[in-house]
Parts: C-alpha cells; sequence; structure tokens
C-alpha cells in the first residue's frame, strides 16, 4: 500500500488562500487510507497551510488583509534581502503541516471546514506531500 | 479497539481559553492507546485548540489580551457579513489541532502544559474529534 | 524498537530561533523510523517549534523582530506577575509541535527548510519529545 503522495499546485497571484481539500480527499482514496490521520505538509518556507471556512469567499478575504496587517510586506527592521520576510513569518504562523482524521475512507471536517494552501509569495510552483497514518 | 472518540463542550462566553487536559486522557484511556499520541481536532472554523501555561490564570487572560489585540473585533477591511473575521483569525493562528505524546497510557506534558480549547465566537455548543495513533 | 526518545538543548540568549534539523535526523536513525513521521514536541510554555528557511541567517533575524512587534515584551494588560506573557503568546503562534515526514529512513524536507527551536525566554535547559510514527 502507497504511503506518501504529492500535490503540486501553480499559484496564480502574490497571496491567496487556496482551496486543496478536494485533492486531499483524492490523496486519502489514493493511499487508501481507511482510519486514522492523514498529514499535509508543505515543501516549502513561503507558504503554509490552514483549515477555515469554506462557504463565504469573504472569510478568506478578511483573513488575507488581516495576515497583511500582521505582516506588512516591509519590516522597518528587515534584512533579508530577498524582502520577502513577510511570507516567512505567515508561513511559520499558520505553520507548515496540517493534520486531518479521516474515517471509513472519508476526511472528517466539520461543515464549514475546508483545507487551504496560502500562497504569500507567489506564484510560483509549489509541492504539498501527503503521509498516510492508519490507526 | 476504538479508534476515535469525541469531546462535546458548551462554552459559556464570547472569548475564553478552557482546559481540556482531563477530558483529552480521558480519552487516550477510552482509547486505550499505550504508546503514540492522541491527535485533537476542532470541527468548527471560529475556535482552536493550543497548549500552554496550567498554572497561573492571569497567563489565560494575558494571552486573550494579546490574541485580542492582534485580531481586534472589528478589521477596516473585513467584509464578511457575520461580523466574526477576528474569530477566524484566531483559529487560524493557533491551529485546528494539536497532537500530544502518549507513554503507558498516560499523556506526556510538561509540568507546565495543559491543553486548551480556544472559544473565540462563543457561547456555542462544540465539537472535539480525537484520532488514537499508536507507536 | 524504541518508540521515544528526547533531545536535550542548552539555549544562550533570551530569544533565538535555533536550527534542531541535525539532532531530529538523529533521532529519525535512532528511532529506525523508515517511512511515516517524526512528531517533535516542546514540554515547556514559553518556547515553540517552527519550520522555516535555513539559507539566510538573516530571514532568523526577520522573524524574530516581526515576532517582538507582535508580542512586544510589556503588555499593557498583562496581569501575570513572572511577565513573560509574550513568551506565552510566541509558543501558541509557532506551536508546541511539528511533525516532519520521513520516507527511506531521511526527514522529507525542501531545499530550504530547517526545523528550528523558538526559545522566548531564555536562556534556560529544554526538553523536546520525539516520537515515531510508523506509515
Amino acid at each position: 500500500m502507497k504511503k506518501s503522495t504529492q500535490i503540486s499546485l501553480k499559484t496564480t497571484s502574490h497571496t491567496a488562500l487556496t482551496l486543496i481539500t478536494r485533492q486531499v480527499a483524492e490523496a486519502v482514496t489514493e493511499l487508501e487510507i481507511v482510519n486514522g490521520l492523514i498529514h499535509i505538509f508543505v515543501l516549502h518556507t513561503t507558504c503554509g497551510l490552514t483549515i477555515n471556512e469554506n462557504a463565504d469567499p469573504d472569510v478568506v478575504h478578511d483573513l488575507l488583509c488581516r495576515l497583511d496587517n500582521l505582516a506588512p510586506w516591509h519590516g522597518s527592521e528587515d534584512r533579508h534581502m530577498e524582502g520577502n520576510s513577510a511570507a516567512h513569518l505567515k508561513s511559520s504562523l499558520l505553520g507548515s503541516s496540517v493534520t486531518v482524521p479521516v474515517k471509513s475512507g472519508q476526511l472528517v471536517l466539520g461543515t464549514w471546514q475546508g483545507i487551504f494552501f496560502g500562497e504569500f509569495d507567489g506564484p510560483r510552483k509549489r509541492s504539498v506531500y501527503l503521509t498516510a497514518i492508519r490507526s
């Protein structure tokens, strides 16, 4: 049985929260996880993962604005030559991984929950690494 | 052997960090986890989970005040009609899950660590989903 | 087969992000994880873990400055007598654990990713608890 798989994403804007619930559900099927968890991990340091509301797109808008306020693009004390320290901070605030329960082959998510890939210094090609954990 | 279980919570205020260490320890017993991890996951998008100090209640006070400063209830750019984008932001900052080691049937926690449920738009009924991972 | 192990750290400054990738890789070998995950967990409430860029040390500088801005040492509403609520906040923002995939006995990390221990109220002796999860 396969133990891990990858998702490739091509983000299209500088900053975005992109829903990847469907791709993760397909990975659950591909990895034949019946009961347990799926671990989702980004292989980059200027993006992250989060679970949040998947009903009203205004929630995503508000989250992105509020994250910009916490991590403004220009930081007065920044030294990093690439100038993308804000993206590194957002990556650490959201985290590089999320882990979602699986029951009877299905993701266990609340009514409003979606799994989002957070791009903070795009557009770029991105890779997400998924690992099966069987209970 | 049971693979997952749930905890139901009824929060009593708008914003709170509620200690759930005891309920999680009971779930470890119910799921008969000897060595491994317990994965704790909220099924909602305006609450979160965190591990922090369980000795001085003033730490919880300070954390809640400081989170309010990072995520003020009224955001000047907010569009979400429900008006609770601050709660969605706190949910993403803390995260939807925590995972705690288990050794010989007991949670592995440092002296001062407690597991907290973060309510950010209560009072509400909340569900927490727990999954056993055996090493 | 061993199921868990510990790393001891002696931090040398008040605030720091210390690379622990090598120690975690050694734990993967010690725990004989071939495929799966390694779960890394701090046993304290004024430090945390994060994955971020391990190439330019200025990224660490910028992250620490920006975290200080989000969690200033003196909070106007703080009540906690120890005066280290900023450290508790950073602990909750970064989180108490990270989980990293393992494939063929090696950590799966992107080119620029390193695993960092975040000290926010040092210098102190710190313990990190590592758990093997086999796929």
